[in-house]
């Protein structure tokens, strides 16, 4: 099984499948299509198209089939490994778990335009101006409080639905956001962006995104240099 | 088994899951919630916001779960009523009908922001324009014929994958948006177009849109009145 990912650094698409697949000791083979520009004629994109119609990544390439979208490649893996329990168990949190994980797949606008994923970065200060300027930014932060809040409560485990699962995996990219721009939460949501942090795979991700040497101007709206 | 959905002549998520349920053939009750506006003490959003914290619609209510997103939605039915075959049988075509409804469910950001649904409205002059001075927007139906054409030349059925699956419901607003705009597409997307046009449930969703009153100036980008 190969997944196909971009910087670990900025690439916060790439994080989700691969933090699921590591913490959940599913075997693959890591290749990185490191991001130059996303032009047309950029290396990137050329061989991203050369794999899938989309020209993006996270790509899965198992046994001859080609699956994109981390949602679509999670959604796969979870009836490729039914054991590994990659949704929780019940109906009702299975349900649940997918709503929220469809949520950010398709909102939190505020939240990634403003702060981009940039796990290398400390980026308080700007955080800071960010929060006081930004209203829907403010309201994103407060709707993952509103819908972390009662699970973490009712959780009997570290995560949101008990044990690791695809949500935890999903939201991981908003915890290094969470993290780089200090971004203000309440007790029990911090503790659980700490917790997912300290998660061995999300460790051997950051420890990777650091030791990485790029400095992408694209994915930089608020440094000049690392 | 309740459904919630806004104006059927405007909110394109609402749509999937229910044309997707009435094609199907699962029984449930409709419930619109009027969008008056957005605003936080707009009568569509207290109501919603009563039901679940996203403030938005579609939602599902199911023997006390409530599900919400368009996806989780289809997902979770997908589970509950197995006999009805709502994803692809088979593993490969699963995987590629997700990719596909993943993807739109996050991208074709041009489409969706320049071609906001509106089944009611004839647009085809606008669409001429939008076509003309957008390259993204030209770039995102390239983007669909480049997704639909093997499908459809390889499908031994009228749908995406063969018979009708949440991947057809998935896109339903969009063959909306490209009729109402009027979007140039190849042959055998027209008449994939036509073809989600013509479902029964599809159908049934245009006549009730048609019906409806309401102009909504914040979903009218283009017009002074109906």
């Amino acid at each position: 099984m190969k997944l196909y990912i971009g910087n670990k650094n900025y690439s916060s698409w790439s994080m989700r499948p691969w933090v699921l697949m590591r913490q959940s000791g599913i075997s693959f083979e890591e290749l990185t299509l490191r991001f130059d520009s996303f032009a047309p004629d950029s290396s990137f994109k050329l061989q991203a198209l050369a794999l899938a119609p989309t020209g993006k990544v996270p790509l899965l390439v198992d046994e001859g089939l080609t699956i994109w979208d981390s949602l679509a490649i999670c959604e796969y893996l979870a009836e490729r490994f039914p054991d590994k329990h990659l949704w929780p168990q019940t109906v009702a949190q299975r349900a649940r778990a997918r709503s929220l994980v469809a949520q950010m797949h398709s909102g939190f606008g505020a939240l990634r335009s403003f702060c981009p994923m940039n796990i290398e970065a400390q980026l308080q200060e700007t955080g800071a101006r960010l929060w006081a300027e930004h209203a829907d930014l403010r309201s994103d932060v407060q709707q993952l409080e509103e819908l972390w809040t009662p699970l973490l409560s009712a959780a009997s485990g570290p995560m949101l639905f008990d044990q690791f699962s695809i949500a935890d995996a999903f939201f991981a990219p908003v915890c290094m956001r969470i993290n780089s721009y200090g971004l203000p939460t309440s007790a029990p949501v911090r503790a659980y962006v700490q917790r997912v942090t300290q998660l061995p795979a999300t460790q051997e991700w950051i420890q990777a995104a650091l030791a990485e040497q790029d400095f992408l101007q694209f994915e930089e709206p608020y440094r000049q240099q690392r």
